[in-house]
């Protein structure tokens, strides 16, 4: 039994940077950058807790090469876990499960998602960490609100208590499929976002995934304190195979679940994403769903997002164009080309290689 | 009669600097940069006359303001003519037929246009030079390809030698007369290119618009000589009402006449059309019909003009769009846009006025 009942956030800090290129970049991805406003996503998911009685601080499991922009955007007095290297989110969640006492419900946040309502957040959480005290490992399930082919989807099962058994995960669908999926309501997208109680988490691990299991345990103990850090052994945890947590355990236990979470949110997985989670906000966007951020002029523009760290941009006759002037690179994609960025030659050929897990 | 039979070239620089902005500016418009390979289209002008025996070296035409880019672009020793202030064609031509013997017959050439054949020029200026010196007001009529709008147009009237009469001119018509002009074969886009007997213009001139004759013919009985360079006197020019050569002479004259010209003859009146010069040359366009100039990362793009002065551009799903990256300044248009380019805030605010002749 969890004594304080407090939710235990931990929050991964990684991406390789690249489908929000050039603003993106391995030295300073996604979570780092202030896309949506004043705040960071770093912040925005610390602040999204911190304040809030029912949450202790959070711990944050990173690579090492972010530690100062971790240090410069921290909000809180937290625990930081230092990834020797990049193994995807299963390996950075038992990580962080190990540090955790047994009965330690912990809710694992992406640090790099948009939510607009963090009143709704925190109520799923609860009802999540509920459920996860009970045995559940609990994914968040994100309304469907039109067939996006990107993402994963998660079917609901038979209701438990202010959730359902999970019926069956499905990877990235077709476009007819995911439509089906949006129509019979029982289908949510997969966020990434989950309750776990640490104990339960490395039970199951140690059941489908034994070897990652021994490893982690392994990496923990032979580990090293260092002030608020922790580093985990770097041969132990280098000899793991990575994999993503749905794959290695939600696809895998008896026990998955999930709870409902209308909550404005978004993975911000490309130019097009944030265009949309800002032209949302009516602060940032013109009557025509121009968005600026930076120096701009339109003119005859529609759903144009023009984006600068310095030089104008002057748009004219555009519609449904990402114009994104970063570090002196300059990017105009399409909505639809906006999930190819990641494959152009400047995303792909930065200098500095990626230490965070990549997801 | 003519004695040498020689063509005297005059080149005229003006222009705002603001249809293609931000490559071209007030301090460096359009016939001064290197828009169509190595060659600015001001040295192009040059290089289309000079080293044939026909035509004697040219004059140039030109604000004080760009003096020194035309020094450093000069093709061969020549005279120029400093205009005072900026007032258009008329009171320029007036000026450089001023400083010519009557006899002489001129060749007008703007100096910011592009002709990919320079033999049909040469040719079609001997035809009008030859109609000139019969005291008709010769204009290079260019064969009209498709329906541009953005042009005058002029009718053939009566056949002369070479050429013929102009029955009427015709600004820049909608896009349904236009289409019928085309259809008929009667008419031709009017190219801003003449050929006059130096001593006829005036006289026509003096006919038609006597006030400006006279203020012309007293800016330069009270001009100053300066090297190889001419100033006309500043009061007397700045006194004249500015108009452009077809508004005060051309429309108005009985000898008004035309030589057909075929030489792949393109105003380059803002970004669509030199994209589409561009691509006409198989040198600088991909099989998709994008062109670079500079350095750019395609993916998925069709009949893109990608032009930065140094940071990479990097395009995903455009068509038919201009991207043009220049002196810290980032433009993206569409080929409909690229007309309204010259009303963008950052065109209309240059900080250093232009001096050229407006046209």
């Amino acid at each position: 039994m969890n004594v304080s009942g407090l939710i235990y956030p931990v929050i991964l800090c990684g991406g390789g940077g690249t489908r929000l290129w050039p603003a993106s970049k391995h030295v300073r991805p996604k979570p780092f950058l202030p896309l949506l406003g004043e705040e960071t996503l770093f912040e925005a998911a610390q602040k999204r807790v911190v304040g809030d009685r029912r949450f202790a601080a959070p711990m944050i499991v990173a690579g090492a090469t972010h530690r100062e922009l971790i240090a410069s955007q921290a909000c809180a007095v937290q625990r930081l876990v230092i990834e020797p290297v990049a193994k995807n989110t299963a390996p950075a969640i038992a990580l962080a499960a190990a540090l955790l006492q047994p009965e330690d419900v912990m809710l694992v946040c992406p640090s790099d998602h948009h939510i607009s309502d963090d009143g709704a957040f925190r109520e799923a959480a609860a009802t999540a960490a509920n459920l996860a005290h009970q045995d559940w490992l609990v994914s968040f399930g994100i309304a469907a609100t039109y067939p996006e082919t990107g993402y994963g989807y998660i079917q609901r099962g038979e209701p438990l208590e202010g959730g359902f058994r999970i019926a069956r995960f499905v990877e990235k669908p077709d476009l007819a499929t995911a439509q089906a999926y949006v129509e019979t309501g029982e289908y949510c997208w997969n966020g990434g976002i989950f309750a776990f109680r640490a104990g339960f988490l490395l039970d199951e691990l140690a059941r489908h995934r034994p070897q990652m299991h021994d490893l982690v345990r392994q990496a923990v103990e032979r580990g090293e304190e260092e002030g608020r850090g922790f580093r985990p052994d770097h041969e132990s945890f280098a000899a793991i195979d990575g994999e993503s947590i749905d794959y290695a355990l939600m696809e895998n236990t008896d026990r998955a679940a999930m709870v409902r979470a209308d909550m404005g949110w978004s993975d911000i997985g490309n130019w097009a994403a944030l265009s949309d989670a800002l032209a949302a906000q009516p602060k940032f966007c013109d009557s025509d769903g121009n968005v600026v951020r930076g120096h701009a002029d339109f003119d005859s523009c529609r759903r144009v997002l023009a984006m600068s760290d310095g030089p104008r941009i002057s748009a004219v006759g555009l519609e449904d164009v990402c114009v994104i002037v970063s570090d002196g690179e300059v990017l105009v994609t399409t909505r639809e080309g906006a999930q190819r960025v990641g494959k152009l030659p400047g995303a792909v050929n930065q200098q500095t290689p990626t230490r965070g897990p990549c997801r």
